[in-house]
C-alpha cells in the first residue's frame, strides 16, 4: 500500500484524491490545505490539516498548486528526505528543493473541478532523481491510471507546449467558430459533431492523413470568398496564417 | 417513400446513401457515377448508371460532386422541373441552374470514405426555394438524423467558415502538436485523452469558459518559456497570434 499525502486542493489533486483513495494499491493518508475547505462526503474520513508542522509520515507528499509557488514553498517544507512531487507539466523536477527526495507526477489532462473525468485513461508522466522513487511513482501511476510513461523535465516542457496548442489554442478556435456564428443567430451546438469527429478521426489518422479543407486542395476561391466573409480583422488573421501554413505544408 | 437519385459517389454520397438506403422512409432508386465504381455487397442491388440520359423518376436528385463542378454540371443536366439539390456548404442554392426546382441538402460533417458515422447525429441544414420541396427535404433529413435545420445559404456560407476553424484549422494545430512531440520522439497519442476532453469539454461549457492555459492566465514567464522552446518559426508565429488574441479577449 503506497501512503500518499496531499498538498493542496486545487483541480488536480481533487481529482487525484479521488483515484488514489478508491485504488486498493494507494492510501491518501491525509490532505493540507492553506484555507478551509469542504471534502466531498465520500471523502471526509480523510484526515485534514491546515498545519504543514503536522504532516503524517507517508511514502510521497503530492504537492499540486500553482506553478509559481512550487519553488517557495518546497524550500519551506518541514520535511527532509522525503519524497516531494509536483503534478506540473510546465515546471522543471529543480523547482523542487534539494533537501528532499524530488519527482515529478504529471497527469497529462485538463481538469476542472466539476468535471468527471476517466483517471484510467490519462496519461501520468513521472519523473524521479532516485530510481528507487520512480519505482515507487511508477507503481502509484499504475494504480490509476493504464498508462504511465517516464518523462524528463525537457520532454516534459515540450510536452506541455504541444498541449498548449491542442488544448488552449484548440478551444480559441471553438470560441472564433461560435463567435462566427452567434452574428447570425446560429447555435454554436450544430458544430459540435464536427468538433467531436475532427477529435475522433486522429485517433485512426495522422493529422496530416486528416487535413481537410480548402487550404489544403489550394482552393483559392472558397478561400477568398471565407475571408470577404469574415468581418473581424483578427479572425481575419487567423484565417490567412492559417491557411498559409497548410497550404505551404501540402503543397510539398 | 421518397425516391433518391444519387449523383457522385464521393465521401458525401457514400455515406449517404447507406443512411437511405437503410431508412424505412427513404429508397434509393439509382446511382449514377461518371466512371466505373464497386458498390459494398450490401448495397449492389441498387440499380447504378454511368449515362446521364438513363436517370430514372426520383422525388429528389442529390448532387454531390466537387464544388467548383456544380453550377456547370447542373446547367447539363438532362432534367427539368425535377427537385435538384447539392450538398455542399460552400456553395450558394444560386449555383444551380433555374430549369429545376432546386435546394440544398448538406450535412454538417467530416466524412472520409473509410470511417464509420452515426448519421443519426449529424445536423442536416437544408434550403429550397419552393416550400412544399422544403417540406420534402425535412421528412428525408428526419429520416436520416435527429436535427434538421433550415438555413439559407448566407448562413450556411457563415456555417461553412465556422467549420473551417473547428475542424481544418483545429486539425492543424494537431499536426503541430504532434511535430514538437516527433523532434523528442515523444509518441502523439500521449495528446489523444487531452485531445479528447479538450473537445468533450464544450459540450457542458460555453469555449469562453472552457479557455485554460498561460495566455488565458496572462502567465508572462510560462509565454516566454514556451517561445523559447519552439524553433520553428511558424509555429512561434501562431503561438504568438494565438496567446496575443487570448490575453486580449481575457484582459476584458
Amino acid at each position: 500500500m503506497i501512503k500518499a499525502v496531499l498538498i493542496g486542493y486545487g483541480n488536480v489533486n481533487s481529482h487525484l484524491l479521488k483515484a488514489l483513495a478508491n485504488s486498493n494499491k494507494t492510501a491518501v493518508v491525509q490532505l493540507y490545505t492553506r484555507s478551509e475547505i469542504q471534502l466531498p462526503t465520500a471523502f471526509q474520513s480523510i484526515p485534514h490539516t491546515q498545519d504543514l508542522n503536522e504532516l503524517k509520515e507517508a511514502d510521497v507528499y503530492i504537492v499540486a498548486i500553482s506553478d509559481d509557488a512550487i519553488l517557495d514553498f518546497s524550500e519551506n517544507l518541514p520535511l527532509n528526505n522525503q519524497l516531494v512531487v509536483h503534478t506540473s507539466g510546465g515546471v522543471s523536477i529543480d523547482n523542487l528543493s534539494k533537501k528532499n527526495r524530488r519527482g515529478v507526477f504529471y497527469p497529462l489532462q485538463t481538469f476542472s473541478k466539476d468535471t468527471v473525468v476517466d483517471f484510467k485513461s490519462i496519461p501520468i508522466c513521472i519523473e524521479a532523481d532516485d530510481p528507487k522513487d520512480e519505482a515507487l511513482l511508477q507503481a502509484m501511476g499504475e494504480a490509476v491510471s493504464d498508462r504511465v510513461v517516464k518523462i524528463n523535465s525537457d520532454e516534459r516542457a515540450k510536452i506541455h507546449v504541444a498541449a498548449v496548442f491542442v488544448n488552449n489554442f484548440v478551444n480559441y478556435l471553438y470560441y472564433i467558430g461560435q463567435d462566427i456564428l452567434k452574428q447570425d443567430g446560429i447555435p454554436f451546438d450544430i458544430l459540435t459533431p464536427l468538433i467531436q469527429e475532427t477529435a475522433h478521426k486522429i485517433e485512426d489518422l495522422s493529422p496530416e492523413k486528416a487535413q481537410t479543407g480548402p487550404a489544403k486542395r489550394n482552393d483559392k476561391k472558397t478561400i477568398e470568398k471565407h475571408q470577404h466573409l469574415l468581418h473581424n480583422e483578427t479572425y481575419k488573421e487567423v484565417y490567412a496564417l492559417l491557411t498559409k501554413l497548410i497550404q505551404e505544408h501540402h503543397a510539398k
